[in-house]
């Protein structure tokens, strides 16, 4: 029988699982609804011991997950989703709950971690070493490659946190997020979206001021984002960046924030390939996840 | 005879140059003015010159400098510094320069990319493989090794530029920073202080108003850097940070500033070893140029 991964797309919504190698090869994928740790863990390892059956022994799993979480393999809480305010899921020890049903390596990351090294696999990242990921939606999360290697640091980065300039007078929505309010989160994810115009992101025509502030915003965040880290690429995804309006103006944008500090053509002259979507569309999340079982089947972690 | 280092601190303001092999061995050092190129270049040619015939041939030079420069040694620019508005310093092929001279190992980087290594290997970040060092001064830079690495990507860092909320009511100053105006550096270095108090920084008293705006955007700064790169420690250096009582202004609205979102006991129960001073005080720059070297020795880059 051949060889295959199982890979673990799991959001605060929903989890995506699925069995295969590669993105020209996914033999079977569910998608449920994330709900108690228990009953969707018995979801996830369902498929997984049916898929087990047909296809035989898995060769690894990688988890691709919401977090807070601990990616540190020496940590004690190691595999652990850790302070979310999601009821029922913080200091659950996801990795514990995989490795009690199935005696294969576990590699567990962030999913933004994930769809980064998926893109970096199969996508829009690859020969690069630095790059990050954006993931635009319900929240806002940032992982990425540096020096070839995955981001983690003290645990992992939060890039949705970061303080951003906020004009009150011509945006006095206070911004949404319960721990700092106006970062950039708690103004340019979907919800925030919601709450400034009332109705929902995707109701909003393409012309509708909601997207210059929109793209102001997330154009801040990059600028950021490229002073610090100095990226070869910035991919975005996630459900806000469906709107094909935003990418020419987050460019644009950028452009005018650098103001030509950063001298690279890559910047200056070729910014559509600079700033772009995920190679892998929609399908970052689940190939991020196989991206990351094939990493566990490679270095023996889990 | 004994094989020992060259390591240039290349300033905008001074070139510091020592030949030793580290902080308990460094057997002669010379400090003088940044000037033109060429003058600047000839002193520092002379001085090696000197020491080579004093203790042998070196084996091999350091270089930390100001930028923005080229640190890739790939690129058709590499050991060049590049868009710097220093008169006669723009497109000057520093490592050229030197390896026309001396026929050994040159590696060329970002002073605080050199300071960084020179923190790793013998003052505040050993044993770490993620941490930033930042400089506080006539401007404002970072750099860092992540994952073990130096900071690269696309070109370097240039964390001084990043945007920041700015109260205009509270501070009207509008910053000094002639690209963005009120990013981190145009707010927050030396020159800034002076012209928003009218007196330099060094004159203003301990208890002075200014030190507490000082840390409110230092700490801002910070709180991106932890969100963005999730450091496993933050070291402050340059003149700006020779005042005391910044470090525990800044580590105190850095807690609030996170408000308690990275649950780690390094940050909400330690912040004194997380927010720190240079290991190597005001010799991380020049200790740093002999860490580049050290690097060049080993890996045979140059």
């Amino acid at each position: 029988m051949e060889q295959i991964f199982g890979g673990i797309e799991a959001g605060g919504t929903k989890f995506v699982c699925a069995v295969g190698t590669g993105p020209q090869d996914i033999h079977a994928q569910t998608t449920f609804a994330t709900t108690s740790p228990q009953e969707t863990m018995e979801q996830t390892v369902d498929f997984f011991r049916q898929q087990s059956e047909r296809y035989g022994s898995l060769l690894s799993l990688g988890v691709a997950s919401f977090g807070p979480l601990d990616p540190s393999p020496g940590s004690p809480t190691y595999g652990y989703i850790t302070s979310t305010p999601k009821p029922g899921w913080a200091n659950f020890d996801f990795v514990g709950a995989l490795s009690s049903a199935f005696d294969i390596p576990v590699v567990f990351d962030t999913d933004v971690n994930g769809a980064a090294l998926g893109e970096y696999r199969w996508g829009a990242a690859q020969g690069l070493d630095t790059f990050i990921y954006l993931t635009i939606g319900t929240g806002i999360g940032g992982g990425g490659l540096i020096n070839g290697k995955m981001m983690h640091g003290l645990i992992h980065p939060e890039m949705g946190h970061i303080p951003l300039p906020h004009d009150w007078q011509a945006d006095p929505f206070a911004g949404g997020c319960p721990y700092h309010g106006d970062c950039l989160e708690g103004l340019a994810n979907g919800p925030a979206m919601e709450q400034r115009w009332g109705q929902r992101a995707e109701t909003l025509p393409q012309d509708h001021p909601a997207w210059d502030l929109e793209a102001h915003y997330l154009a801040l965040g990059l600028v950021n984002f490229i002073c610090t880290l100095s990226p070869q690429r910035i991919i975005m995804g996630g459900g806000v960046m469906q709107q094909p309006q935003l990418f020419p103006l987050i460019r644009q944008k950028v452009l005018k924030g650098l103001n030509g500090y950063v001298q690279s053509s890559l910047i200056t002259q070729h910014i559509d390939e600079y700033i772009v979507p995920p190679g892998l569309g929609s399908r970052a999340g689940v190939l991020g996840a196989f991206a990351l079982a094939e990493l566990a089947a490679q270095s023996g972690i889990g």
